[in-house]
């Protein structure tokens, strides 16, 4: 079965975008994945196409309206549907690597991308949106988030990655952060590559990049790291 | 000063992309900011253009060269810059709203966008880089990364927002996840809007507001809460 994404969004010319070149361009003009991005405002109920209103109780900006967006829904995903609806928004659950790997591996994804204030909170239970947040930022709307998603989850796609791009050793697919990377030239501005790394030693550069890999997760993003556990975890020498 | 970012990819047609339209689009139009995306590879140093070279020390994919990267970053950036340089990659730091503010009220950025299995370690040093990850997600490269932190800047510029995006009540802009927005029709398949929003007691709203948020946000995202301090946050009622 083939990866399908319909966007739904007040700018469908901003898709397939950076999606239409590189890797993931490759890949929808090989048909290996589809992409439709639609007008939310082809979905409005009045003539002058309106999409938003003020929010109820007051406050700055404006709301998208759970109507037009049922309408717009419902357009591109009938009941049956078997993709996740996913809402980009910053009050989301934030994306990981293990929910991409399970949309890369589904049927695809509707994607709703929020404006302005937010949406219509109805619209979250009545059509069943999973709510996502990409980075703890807020954007301008959930366009640049969608397309993120599907970058992370277009590469998984079987037969999308070539052997430059090989995925197996990567950060966070196996709970830590990458060990740093060397190429030629040997000297660069004065610095070398460290010594081990051209040992020809394959167990000892297992074992340094094992642990310049958890060094570098301690430093930077502790929260990857699993709970403490006796031996587990050496420090570093 | 205006807000100036250079983007250095192998993709420079992936830019503006998204942000050549709606609000960043608009203030990219108007001056409001600048936008440069620069082919690395016109900065290689053979007739084949190469960028990148195997891993010392083995395994699989290519690492993006660091002497090449500098023959990149310095034609853009020269030693006096005020602009950070930021390289976009999964080993870097989170990207928060706070570091976009920063940027956001700076000169600008130099964006690297990483590919393949990385970039030299030595480029990082050498070139004082700053490594910023958005989301726990592996991409195809550095750009839908780097189009989303330019997305989280430009709307904060001065002058880039109107009314309609105002900004002020957000998610992640007080530390907590937004409350839920409502507005217009009054009923929507049979749901209709919390009694509280529609009563005029502004008071009572607030509160609901302020309680809706700080539930959602211990539901969602905990690790947004200040450490629990007597008194400080009460339990939903």
């Amino acid at each position: 079965m083939t990866f399908r994404a319909s966007v739904l969004t007040l700018y469908p010319e901003m898709f397939p975008g950076p999606l239409g070149y590189a890797l993931a361009g490759r890949a929808l003009a090989n048909g290996l994945w589809g992409l439709e991005a639609v007008q939310i405002r082809d979905h409005a109920l009045d003539r002058h196409r309106s999409v938003d209103d003020t929010p109820a109780g007051g406050g700055p900006g404006m709301v998208m309206r759970a109507d037009v967006l049922a309408r717009a829904i419902d357009a591109v995903s009938p009941a049956d549907d078997p993709r996740p609806r996913l809402l980009m928004t910053p009050r989301g659950r934030p994306l990981t690597q293990a929910r991409v790997r399970e949309l890369a591996a589904g049927p695809g994804a509707v994607i709703l991308c929020g404006r302005f204030e937010g949406v219509d909170e109805r619209i979250v239970a009545a059509r069943g949106l999973e709510e996502v947040c990409v980075g703890d930022v807020v954007l301008s709307g959930g366009e640049a988030a969608a397309l993120l998603l599907l970058d992370a989850c277009v590469r998984l796609i079987p037969g999308v990655m070539g052997k430059a791009e090989s995925g197996t050793d990567e950060s966070f697919s196996h709970g830590l952060l990458e060990y740093p990377q060397y190429t030629r030239p040997q000297l660069f501005e004065g610095q070398g590559i460290p010594e081990v790394l051209t040992s020809g030693d394959h167990a000892r550069i297992a074992r340094w990049r094992q642990a310049e890999a958890e060094a570098v997760t301690r430093a930077r993003r502790p929260d990857l790291l699993p709970p403490a556990r006796d031996g587990s975890m050496k420090e570093r020498e």
